[in-house]
């Protein structure tokens, strides 16, 4: 058995679902692969837990889940230091990064966080795109200098395996295009526009849902599928796109009556982010909403669906999709990447 | 610079195809993944040719062009020697084999070539269903003794990386539910009976197009897509399915009337190969051909596309499909392959 000893930094709603995924798989795990995960430090906003024995997943979930601080956890809870200090301190081989965007105030603590836990030559898995917006080529760069792995599957398209399809099953291609809707709110919340509801209305049936953030501009203004472009650029592209050179227009100035019109004509409004290259090998990016026909690939996406298309030279056009009723398959991605690290590279085999 | 001497075994619409491409991204290779691929021997069914030094592509895809065999290539053209004798005698790292699927004569010679290559330490790279419906366990198992790799993601869907997708994304997920279109004769010559073209005219556009083979019974009676499906269930969900358990109904027995009928209520028919999880942890695995609505994630395939759905517990639905308007991305799989072996490794490093 190979344990992992790794820290969890975040306990949000993707931090405490990978709890709830990891308590429900554990056995799976040990079983298929062989690999034993055991959570010695986890951080929230208000302090961090650390014990190197390990800390008990059902009681980290339990405490987020009564809407308390992790520090309050018995014995192994610590008011006095932060997520930094945590990964700066603490022994472990893997940091799971879960901490929210917030890319206005320079993408922290979980750039700090990433910094460190490669410097010390930790594995780190994170869905935050915060960091890798602001500072991918140095990320990329600072993981192959210390020989670790930096996998970051979950910050785009939620748990669809858009970058890792990008990655690794488009080698010696040039791409083309490369489309994407990879924000679902501005989805959902179109539908329900072009279903008569008003935008208040709209609004708060997301927000209830629970997939729009406090902050709605984030997504209604482009910016999340503006930062998602901006990653996929960087990673499947290999262009080293900037999250201000995205051309920008969210969906709140839509006019309804042209949503409603284009619906009837089988037409279908989406938040369409998209990389086209360019003669000189760079490419165009923008994010704007835009009628998708019926031909399209992404024509037919539903209210729970997130997709990406890759026009190539020599693999045609190929398109994946996911259909998501609940965060546990954007958790489940730090699950994915967890494995591709350490059965994707061979060190452990799976057992059939 | 790596230098990979490799074999081709092959060398129809697959395989010269593969040279084209190989002469048209030599340099890409080159210069993003430092490796050079350098084909020292190639067999089709009249015999081989065999060069230490390198054979040239342009010469090969030019003999082949013109109708005539490998063996009358200049010097290096072997008469006497066939496919099996040159995986057994010559000096490469790599063996390609593509040749033609013979399930009904034991899946030879594919299956020779394949279990000589890894038993002398090659990797092999294949998109012949054959020898991999025929032996699954004990060509995996060897290669795994031999410490060599064994990838056949063009067998599966043509260029869609089904394969790859089910065995590295969906890690630690349960698949409940597997369903594929993966053949595209079929679905080219329902659409055009929908059309009003007669049972003969279709076969014979289909023919005309390229995309059936001379033994039509192989799309039409469903055996290619229960050959697919049973090397889905091995390879992605860990279960050892064997071809003659797919409950198998080909679209030669359907009524035109019907397949009318459901295109009017916007359903369009397709065979469909579904692997089904039992409680118990096997798969029933069937290939029929079925109505699929237009909420159904393939329910708009179009006559030039092929997909797959996985249907997980942690993952949600995840569907991925693919537009080939030539056969080049199913050629262009065994590149795939390759370059997942040696980059995917991280024995190359992508240059960016």
């Amino acid at each position: 058995m190979r344990e992992v000893r790794f820290l969890l930094v975040g306990l949000g709603n993707l931090g405490r679902r990978f709890c709830e995924i990891l308590l429900a798989k554990d056995d799976l795990l040990r079983e298929r692969y062989g690999l034993a995960l055991r959570l010695v430090g986890a951080a929230d906003s208000r302090g961090v837990a650390y014990d190197p024995a390990g800390l008990a997943l059902a009681e980290v979930a339990r405490l987020k889940a009564a809407g308390d601080t992790i520090a309050n956890y018995p014995i192994a809870g610590n008011h006095a230091w932060d997520a930094p200090t945590l990964v700066a301190n603490a022994d472990a081989e893997l940091l799971l990064e879960a901490s929210p965007v917030h890319l206005q105030q320079g993408a922290e603590p979980g750039l700090t966080c990433i910094r460190t836990a490669l410097r010390r030559g930790m594995h780190v898995v994170t869905p935050n795109k915060g960091p890798l917006v602001a500072a991918y080529r140095e990320l990329h760069d600072l993981a192959a200098e210390h020989g670790v792995c930096l996998r970051f599957d979950g910050t785009v398209a939620g748990g669809l395996p858009a970058i890792n399809l990008g990655q690794r099953d488009l080698r010696g291609a040039v791409v083309e295009r490369l489309e994407t809707v990879p924000n679902l709110v501005t989805g959902y919340v179109m539908d329900l526009l072009t279903e008569g509801l008003s935008w208040d209305e709209s609004l708060e049936r997301a927000r209830a849902a629970g997939v729009l953030e406090a902050d709605a501009s984030w997504d209604l203004e482009g910016w999340d599928a503006a930062a998602k472009l901006t990653i996929l650029a960087n990673a499947v592209l290999g262009y080293p796109a900037r999250l201000d050179e995205v051309a920008r227009t969210g969906i709140t100035a839509l006019d309804v009556d042209e949503l409603c019109a284009a619906r009837e004509r089988g037409y279908r409004y989406r938040l369409l982010a998209q990389a086209e290259r360019r003669p000189d090998g760079s490419y165009a990016l923008s994010v704007a909403p835009v009628p998708l026909s019926p031909d399209h690939p992404l024509g037919h996406l539903g209210s729970k669906q997130v997709g990406v298309v890759f026009t190539t030279d020599i693999y045609g056009t190929i398109t994946a999709i996911i259909e998501e009723r609940d965060p546990i398959p954007s958790a489940a991605t730090m699950l994915r990447d967890i494995l591709d690290i350490y059965v994707g590279s061979g060190e452990l085999k799976v057992t059939s």
